[in-house]
Formats: C-alpha cells, structure tokens, sequence
C-alpha cells in the first residue's frame, strides 16, 4: 500500500530543524510493509498545505501528517485536514480532562487556545498524547485515503506511534508483506573495502538486500527481507548473514543500530570477571567517559587517570622525566610506561594508554593523528601506533574505538 | 522568489538517511533572500521525479534536485531533468580528465558507466566537485525557472554549494532582500522561564524575529532580521540583543551556532593564566575529555583523576576511607575533598568534582539524578547539590555542563 508523509512547519523550510520525523516514520512504516514513495515538507500556510493534499489524496493510501497540532494559529495542521475531507471538529473527552488537569496543577489560567490540541474528528479516532497535550488523529475516508495526524515534537510523535498508531494502522490497514531488517556492526575494516569483499553477494542478493553504511569508525550492514512471515525472513536473515561472516567474520563485533563497542566491550569483561583501567593523554577522559557510558560498568571500572602534560605524566604515574626527556611523550616507551604504571597504581587486569597528536598543531615534530596505544596485562605491555586523519575529535574518537577493539580481541583470546 | 528543494533517493524513503541536506539548503537559500515553500523526497524512479517536476516548475522559480548524479543506472536525475527541459547531455571537459585521472592514479579500468557523473547540459553551467566526482549543473529555462543539480553525498553537496552555487544563484537570480541570523546561547535557564521572560518582545517583534530553542542543557535564541544591507541588519540586531540582554543576560554565555561552554571557559582561563583539574566519579572522565575538545587546553589543563570506585577515591586522591563510610560517596563532604586533593596533587588555580548517581539505579540510598559538584580554588571549596532528570546520558551531561558554568561564573568574579 501506498504511503506519504506532509511534514508542516515554517522552521523546516528555513532549515532551523532537520526533518527527523520524515526518517522515523519512514523505517517504521516500511517495516509495516507500507511503499512510502513521497516525503513533502510545507510551511504553516493553509492554501499550501491544502494544494499539498489534494496531490497525496490522489496518489497515496495512507498520508501521513506531522506537526501543527499545538495550540498557536499557525498550528492548522487539523483545520486544513477536516475541511478537506469534511470532517467536525469536536472536542476530545479523555485529552481535555488531562489539558485541565495540567492547567490546575501548574496553577496556571488556561487560555482558549489550548482547546486547540484536544480537538479531534467526529467520525475519526484519537490518539492519546503521553507526553504531551495535542491529540493525534486516524481518520480513513469510506472507502478511500486514510489519514494520519501527529504531533510535531519527535519526543511526542514517537510515542504516540509506537503506542497507539502502529496496532491501528496493523489493524485498519494490513499488508500482506513486511520487511525485517538486521544490523551487522563491523569495526576495522573501511566501507570500501568490505564493499569489495562482498561485491557479488551484494550484486546477486535481491531478498534480503544487502546495503553498507560507513559511520565514523565503524561500518554496520543492514539486511532487509521481504517476507509473509517473521520465521521465513529470519532463515534468509541468517543465511546472508552466515555468506557475510565467512568473509569478514573478523572485523564483526556485534548486532543492532544502537549497540556500541563499548557495551561489547564491557559485557565481555563482565563475563570473565576481569577489569579495566586507563591512563589518556590525548584522550583526556574520553576513553573512561566512553566506558562510563554503560550503566554497571563499575563492576569491572575502579577509575584511572587523565595525564594531559609531561608533569602530570610524572606526578600521577610516575613516569620518569628521563624518559619523557629521551622519547618524548608521543612514544612506544611512553606509552608503554604509562600502560604499565596505571594497571599497577589501580590494581586491575588490564590498563590501556593514549598518547599521540590530536591536532591541529604537529607535536614533538610529530604530525597531527599520529598515536600510540598500549595495553599492559598479566603478562606484560603490547603497543600500537597508528596514523589517523581528520579533525581533532576524529583523532580522539579513532582513538578511543581503538582501544575498545584491543581489549575486545585481548579478551576474546583468552 | 519562491525556492524548493527535491531530494531524490530511495534511502531516504526508507528512512536509512535523514534529509540533512534539505535543512543545509534551506538555511543557505533563506539567508540568500529567497523563500523556501516546499521540500520533497522522490526515490529513484523516474516517473515519479517527473511528476515532481511539473508540480515544482509550475509553483518555483528555483528547483534545486539533490542526489542521483553517481555513476550507477539508479542515478537518473540528470537524464530526467534534461528531457525535462530539453537539454541535450554532453561531457563536461575538466570533469572528464579528473575522471581520467582518477582511475589513472587508483591503476583501476574505468567501466563505461562512470562517464554519467561527468554529463552535463548542453547550455547550462558546470559546477566543480571538489570532494567527488559527479559534477553539478545549473541551468536556467528560457524566462523560466532555474535549476540546480547536486550531488547527494553532504561531503559533496556543501562544497560544491558553498565554493561555486552561491555565487552563481546571487549572479543569475539577485534577491532584493536577505536574512541576517545571529544566535545567543544560554545556560542555566529553561525555555519555558526564558519565554516568559521575553513574551512582549517575542510577540511585538516582527524584524528581527525571535526564536528560542531548547537543547540539551541549554536554550538558544536566533535572531533573524530581513533587511537591503547588512549594516541595517546589524543595527536591528544589535537593538533587539540588548533588550534581550536587559532580561536574562545573567545566563548568556556566548554567540553562534557553534559555540561551546567549554571553548568559552578555557577562553577565560586563557585569558587569566589559571589552570583547572579534576576529580571525576560520575562523569567518568567526561569534563576532562570536553575540555580535551578544545585545541590548546593543554595550557590550562595539565591532567586529573578519574575515581569512580570508593577505592579510587582512597587510592589516587587520599580520601579517607572513613568519610566515605560516614558520609557515602554521594555527598557533600566527599564532593569537596575530591576537589581539594585534586587541587592539591595537580597544583592548579581551580579543581572540579563530580560524584552522584547516573543511574537507572539508585546508590546508597540517593535517587538517580543525585549529583554533588565541588570547585576548590586558593580560598576555599564550595559545593552544590543538583537534582538532574532523565537518563544516564542526561543526567552525566548535565553535571559536566553544570561543572563547566560553576567555574566560568568564578573566572568572571575574579
């Protein structure tokens, strides 16, 4: 079934706000099965939504409408739709007992305006607001186009999507096919390169579709199926993904959008029991800030250093100034030094260390991205240097993804 | 004149990737004076991008397309436009030998499809892409509307915009008027209190607008006036600045888009020769690594500690381990020995510390959100207790932010 979504709001057009909403609701609504084949963005002006309409309601089944719901006169998002398909407006019983509710409590005089959210359709249903007042609305035509009305905020429109849109639209409007999708997640290795690695499997595969993403250090894979059922596509999921995995099974890491080498990373140290702690030059905290970003992470995290200059390389850690003075602090020695004092200082089982360049200014008459990581474990210090481009904070976060991926293969070869 | 903007690109509709470059185009476009009424997305199919076509050159007098000029047979932006406006293609000269040159240099076959990046329009503009391949086009119909081509990767697009489009759109299309822009940022105040605030100048003011916007732990206010010259434009601001400045200026810490506290705080400690540690527990290191954002902080910031365990505290920082069973680590009293030792063990002006409960979980009896933030300095410790809200990551930002405005609030008292 044909789907669009009419995204309103001047603030867009003038390229204030990014057309989130656009993106959420496309990978949900293709997720349903639905073709979303237009996406139009249209400020709050009602001749314009109007003509906006009489287009989707000519070449689409569901239209889908985000924004000008809230209580201000530019918000006609409601009024322009009920007009057009003749529709009252009347107010919504549940959604207006939470508008005075929040009124009284606030001790706030609520102005007529905000009557505004809570209107709905007559023959429409609503969908209740759970963090927020404006009504959303479902409304399909006797026999023809069916419309979607959310609230503009992503902090409402999500939400009141997942809660109340998803189950009506599966029920007013079923599809015959769904797409599953599953995300790769794959660290080492560029985009071009595991583009060629799987040139024929991504040349040949129509069902599940095979498509690349290179994301700052990381590079994910989504496979998408078309399939009548969750169990047939989750087969052909697995026998693409097993094709991918024999070829760059290596670089793999872990699965999902949302899921991040630090959690893997920190899974992995819980289930061994083992802990962890650092010592940032140029990273100046990033890589235990990282860490830190995974609740419970205390577990296996006591804490560690961030040694920025040469003194407080010497004064937390005791590094030698001798050694400074001989290698310099963008140094295997260095950093090996460093590696070894923290893991002794916090008594864990493994230390990394971060010293290098971050840039923009060359250092020790070394070039901006040059860095040197060490891990010291049970058995001694490895180290690693690498070369990375970029910016500033592209040299830190290489940095920081490096480290992660050193002590996610330590531990996987235990 | 009107503007509108046609994404085209079957990833979007997916919701793979959000339209970005609509929000660049349309910000660029208002400043140039002209008025953005429509953003659409396409996917690659050529009759639905015709469709398109004959809606936006009825209603625009400029169709800027974005996306599908690469090498592939999905890339059919050009071919369409062309028969569009009946335009022959023919190869670009200069884009052709870097073409050349290119596989030249990668010792790689050029396979036919890759001479389709370097068409162009028989009687239309050439636009250079410095950062790709795929070559751009404007090309203006006969007393008609104009159209501009680019390319859909953003490391593409906004060079080419920026280096070669703007000039040619103010050459070949002059606005009469223009947009100014200038944002003031804010910390340490809500959207809601800060409209308040401002409500009579938000709603009398017509130019320059006011638009206030919330972001993570913090609002900004964008200043945008219409006028012929920018002196004019910059008077108008200037006067509705200080009005606003009048009302809440004790939160304004700084100008642009951009901007950071961080950049702001080590300006200022730049500025006064004085140097800041830290002792992290909650943050995890997350204030050093922000300050670590700013090229040059190494003057102002030579390391500190990251102690996320009770034995941390005891280890690096000498905190004694009966404070903490008196007082917890969520506490006053802990809070400022953290900073007081780490003053004393990095021998700077100003320490931090933060110790609280990030959360989802509560911590010796304290609540997620529970946050103690301490700043010694030569007279003295002082220390504040915040209640933060939302999650982990909410809850972490806020304290560093809150850390960041404690200290620049001591540098502008000293």
């Amino acid at each position: 079934m044909k789907a669009e979504i009419i995204a309103v709001g001047t603030e867009i057009l003038l390229g204030q706000i990014t057309n989130t909403n656009a993106t959420f609701l496309s990978e949900e609504l293709a997720g349903m099965g639905f073709d979303v084949y237009h996406h139009s963005v249209v400020g709050d002006n009602g001749g314009r939504l109007q003509e906006i309409l009489e287009v989707a309601d000519a070449r689409s089944e569901l239209v889908v409408l985000c924004g000008g719901l809230g209580p201000t006169t530019d918000d006609l998002t409601k009024d322009v739709v009920a007009e057009f398909v003749g529709e009252a407006l009347v107010e919504d019983g549940p959604g207006l007992q939470k508008l005075q509710e929040f009124f009284a409590k606030a001790h706030r005089q609520m102005t007529p305006n905000n009557l505004r959210q809570v209107l709905v359709f007559e023959h429409g249903e609503s969908l209740p607001n759970d963090t927020g007042l404006a009504i959303g609305i479902f409304y399909q035509k006797p026999q023809g186009t069916a419309y979607l009305l959310l609230p503009g905020p992503p902090s409402e429109l999500k939400p009141m999507f997942l809660r109340y849109a998803k189950e009506l639209l599966a029920k007013k409007m079923p599809q015959q096919e769904r797409l599953l999708s599953r995300v790769l997640r794959f660290y080492g290795i560029g985009e071009s390169r595991l583009v060629t690695e799987l040139a024929d499997l991504i040349d040949e595969q129509t069902n599940p579709t095979i498509a690349p993403y290179a994301k700052p250090n990381e590079v994910t894979v989504r496979l998408t199926v078309k399939c009548q059922d969750e169990a047939t596509g989750a087969a052909l999921l697995d026998q693409t993904e097993e094709a991918i995995i024999n070829r760059v099974g290596e670089y793999f890491y872990g699965y999902g959008e949302e899921t991040t080498l630090e959690e893997v990373v920190v899974s992995l140290l819980k289930a061994q029991g083992k802990s962890i702690t650092a010592a940032e030059s140029l990273t100046a905290g990033q890589f235990q800030s990282v860490l830190g970003n995974v609740s419970g992470v205390s577990a296996v995290f006591p804490g560690g250093f961030v040694t920025y200059s040469p003194e407080a390389k010497e004064q937390f850690l005791g590094i030698a100034p001798e050694l400074i003075d001989q290698f310099g602090t963008v140094s295997q020695e260095c950093a090996e030094a460093m590696a070894t004092a923290a893991r002794a200082k916090a008594q864990t089982d493994y230390a990394l260390s971060f010293t290098g360049v971050a840039g923009p200014d060359a250092l020790e008459g070394q070039p901006s991205g040059t860095v040197w990581i060490a891990l010291a474990t049970v058995s001694g210090v490895t180290s690693h240097q690498y070369h990375f481009t970029r910016d500033r904070a592209y040299v830190r976060h290489s940095a920081v993804m490096a480290g992660l991926d050193l002590l996610r293969r330590a531990l996987l070869a235990e």
